[in-house]
């Protein structure tokens, strides 16, 4: 079975290959899109209740799937860029976060409750 | 070969619930947090020249590495949370820009260009 | 009585120069720094339901403060780069926006509710 | 003269009654429209180099500049709800910047240059 992470990173490449859009792919560039994009995917929650977020009119939902789509897609390629490797990173980080947030004392707590 | 979006979707199950984490993970606070870790991730580029933002110091490359796997780790733990299937929405969105940007027309220039 | 926007604009025009600092203070760079800003001003925020976020702990509403007065700054400092009239720009937006919701149609509606 | 930041918190409180708004109004909602409108204000410096960004379209400049109204409305809305004296913090805020970073150290430096 094929890396969907892998096959991101190459589609991407070829995408902005064939319109010589490198040259605006910076990693500043790329982190500002970034950031743009998250920020539009939290606008449709802006005056939502907690029970109204749960239970998004169908086009909330395919705009807010839809900048899911440019976060994961900006994340890829900033990545593509840095040469990070995201699957890596964000394993390691899941390890922090355990060693951070211990079961028996993290349970049910959202006081130190910082991280995911 | 395993799909590192489905491990990581069912390592932050397990994380979450083995801590009694998911009453915090509503969509609109794992929204929010996403933001946040977005904008934590542009922070150490904010005063940086585009040499200088391509050429990180090792400890701002590891922070960096740190917040893209934030962003990754909210990411999938919302579209868990929505059932959203992050793959297929990011290849639709990867279609939905070639028709939108077509090579001939977008090739070199930053001017219509608002999106990947 | 005094003008506090522009008392702080001049301030930071002076705090600028003594450090030789407005080589930096590019717009970009302005607007960059206060969506990260904004960010921080967040992330206090993120896991709170509407109770605990009207009865901030003194430390986090000390630390709310700051990063609203950050947030003021780097807008009056981008008003200033930009030559701006921040204070005519928003009394403009109050009025576009009492036109775009007039009171009869948008008394107590969240519904087409997605500006101030 | 009368002061801008109490003029603007006056009419938005009056905006808010007319409309019975005051119900969306709790300070999350306010500091995640905040930070959605700082990111709506980065948008268009996305992809511009620093010369671009220095002369913006007539076009783009009129929405940097109603970018900028929102995020000030926000601020003084928040600070209100939040009981926070904005001029006040914004000098305090100042002065801290100016003992953490001593005009003679601070000088032309970028290096540990991370407050305005």
């Amino acid at each position: 079975m094929p890396d969907p992470l892998r096959e991101l990173r190459d589609a991407l490449r070829d995408f902005a290959a064939e319109r010589d859009w490198d040259q605006f792919h910076s990693p500043r560039n790329l982190a500002t899109a970034l950031a743009v994009e998250a920020a539009e995917l939290l606008e449709p929650f802006q005056w939502l209740d907690e029970a109204q977020a749960r239970d998004l009119a169908p086009a909330t939902r395919a705009a807010v799937e839809e900048e899911m789509a440019d976060v994961l897609l900006y994340l890829v390629r900033l990545a593509d860029k840095l040469d990070v490797d995201l699957e890596r990173a964000a394993r390691s980080k899941i390890l922090r976060n355990a060693e951070k947030y211990p079961v028996e004392r993290a349970r049910g707590s959202s006081r130190k409750y910082d991280e995911l």
